[in-house]
C-alpha cells in the first residue's frame, strides 16, 4: 500500500494498461451517449473540421479511468476530491493505442483532518507517439503512513 | 439558430430530456471503465460509505453529456474549448431521473476571432428532488449574429 508520503511533488506515475480505439467502439460510445457526426459516421466525419472519425469526451473520459485502473500499486486514497482543467489537445482516433500518466502537481496535508493528505496530480491521456490527448487535474485524498488501515 | 446575443449571464437554460439511471447501467458502466465495489456489487456498495450503489463519474458525465443534446435550440457552436472545476455533489443511484440544466456564468467577444464569443456555463446534473449531483463549468465558442452560415 502506498500513502500520501510515497509521492513526492514533480514525480510522474506510469501505468501499465493500454487501450487501442476502434471505429466500433468510438460510434458505440457516440450513439449512446454523444451522438454527433464526427464520432458517429465515418463519411460525416471525413467532411468534418477532424477528417475523420474522432473519439467524443465521453469516451476520452471512460478510457481513461479504465486505465488508471490498471495501477498495479493500491493507494491509501480515502475519496476522489474533484476535477478541474479538462483538457483536449488533440482527438483520438480509430487504432490509436492509448495510455496514462499521472504527475504529482501538490501534496499538503489535510488543513482539516489530521492524518490525510490532499494529492493533486494531472493525469494525462497520451497515444502511442507520446502526445497528449486529453488531461485534467484531479485532487484526491490519501492517508499517512499508521493512519488507519 | 441561437447567437452569441442569444444568451444573457445569469440566464438559466433548461432540456427536455430526463435520464432513469438503473442499477444494470450503473454496474455495465462501471464494469467496462470503472470497477469499484461500490458501482459493480449492490452487497459491497451497501457496505460502503455510500450505502448501495453509486454511479461512476463516467456514467454521471456521459449522463450529462446525453442530456445536453436533448436541447430543441440549435445554438451556432464553433467548438467547445474546455471544461473545469467539476464537482460530485451527491451520488446519482437506481431509480433516480436525472435532468440538466445549464448557467451562463460569463460571456465575452473573443480576442483573438472576429465574429466570435466565448460563453461560460455553468453544466448541472439534477436529480426528481432538484438536487445538483454533479456539475462543471464549461466553456464554449459561439458565432455572433450574421458571421457565417
Amino acid at each position: 500500500m502506498k500513502y500520501f508520503e510515497d509521492i513526492a511533488v514533480g514525480q510522474a506515475l506510469t501505468y501499465p494498461g493500454r487501450h487501442e480505439v476502434t471505429a466500433a467502439e468510438i460510434i458505440r460510445i457516440a450513439a449512446e451517449w454523444d451522438p454527433q457526426p464526427f464520432h458517429l459516421d465515418e463519411e460525416a466525419a471525413r467532411l468534418s473540421i477532424f477528417g475523420g472519425l474522432v473519439a467524443s469526451s465521453v469516451h476520452l473520459f471512460a478510457i481513461t479511468s479504465k486505465l488508471c485502473h490498471s495501477d498495479p500499486e493500491k493507494w491509501a486514497t480515502v475519496s476522489a476530491l474533484g476535477m478541474r482543467e479538462i483538457r483536449s489537445h488533440a482527438p483520438a482516433r480509430p487504432g490509436d493505442r492509448l495510455e496514462v500518466r499521472s504527475i504529482c502537481l501538490d501534496k499538503r496535508p489535510s488543513a482539516s483532518r489530521p492524518g490525510l493528505g490532499v494529492v493533486e496530480f494531472e493525469v494525462q491521456l497520451l497515444n502511442q507517439k507520446g502526445e497528449v490527448l486529453y488531461a485534467y487535474v484531479s485532487a484526491v485524498l490519501l492517508r499517512m503512513r499508521g493512519q488507519g488501515d
